[in-house]
């Protein structure tokens, strides 16, 4: 069993896409099969975007697709990468959590942060690093919808913990904010 | 000396601002010191946004900041990175270029070029990994303007050629593409 380590950005912006891709075999590789994954980590900045588009990615998963693995937050005490030392920290810690053999999704983020997911890839463990493409159109789409998801604070806390009733009654279909459209490849 | 490569992608994207604070020594890093850099290699797709991103790049040089090294244009054949294939193609042909104490700049492009750049980096000789930040207002005051450069193909094709006048007729202020609000940092 290996993990699922993803770098996130200001959209949901594939975590849970690559997930399913890789469980099911659909995706691009030298030999792609089904991937068992027993964890999601979710590696991010502290800033307000980001914080929200987590709190999407939590209630995507009991109220859209269910995702059978746990969800583990790694947020940073940084609010985005601006510096080298800003680098640093997230290399670090997103090197601390890759073992042999983990995915490691590129996909969500600043390019900074796509750069030291792929190094840490490469240097700690024999990870592999994947990415999700969405045609542009798919991408702008879900970027308005998200705003349609704001001050809706209550219906998403509750979503998180798996209540979903709040959020239907209020009209919020999760399942929008996935692509259909998604195309995930195993890089190296 | 060494070369700064670059890849790029829809906006000229840094890279004349990240060969100006190497050479500047304006830059975060462990030692940040005055860079020599006898070449800029410019790595990238054979889109035309990229194509007109390159056309703009070659007439920033002469007609605004004196850039003193030779530009090289390294495109490749492929539309953009929407594949594995396309991926490995990009990652043979940056690491076919670098060399130990090579510049390697994350900045333009793709999220897959920039892993492709920076993994290309770490593995094949021992090349730094370097980005340049602009404020996001300054990004789109910039990708905005490059619309008042469409359609200025003669203008542009004599500028890159090193004669400036028949765009200084137009009003058409290369300067004006760069950012003085760009951070350089050398991340690896």
């Amino acid at each position: 069993m290996v993990k699922l380590i993803s770098t996130l950005g200001t959209t949901p912006g594939g975590v849970i896409e690559t997930y399913l891709n890789l469980i099911r075999g659909n995706y691009e590789a030298e030999d792609p099969h089904p991937v068992k994954i027993d964890h999601i980590y979710v590696i991010r900045t502290d800033d307000e975007a980001v914080n929200f588009a987590w709190s999407l990615i939590k209630a995507i998963s009991p109220c859209c697709e269910s995702v059978k693995v746990e969800l583990v937050d790694i947020p940073l005490n940084i609010k985005d990468i601006y510096s080298r030392e800003d680098f640093v920290t997230f290399k670090q810690k997103i090197s601390s959590v890759i073992n042999d053999g983990d995915y490691v999704d590129i996909t969500g983020g600043r390019k900074a942060m796509s750069a030291a997911a792929a190094i840490s890839a490469m240097t700690k463990g024999k990870a592999h690093v994947v990415t999700s493409i969405i045609p542009q159109s798919e991408y702008s789409r879900i970027s308005n919808l998200i705003s349609k998801f704001r001050g809706m604070e209550r219906e998403l806390s509750e979503a998180g913990r798996g209540n979903c009733e709040p959020a239907a009654k209020s009209n919020l279909n999760f399942c929008e904010l996935l692509s259909k459209d998604c195309r995930t490849v195993v890089l190296t």
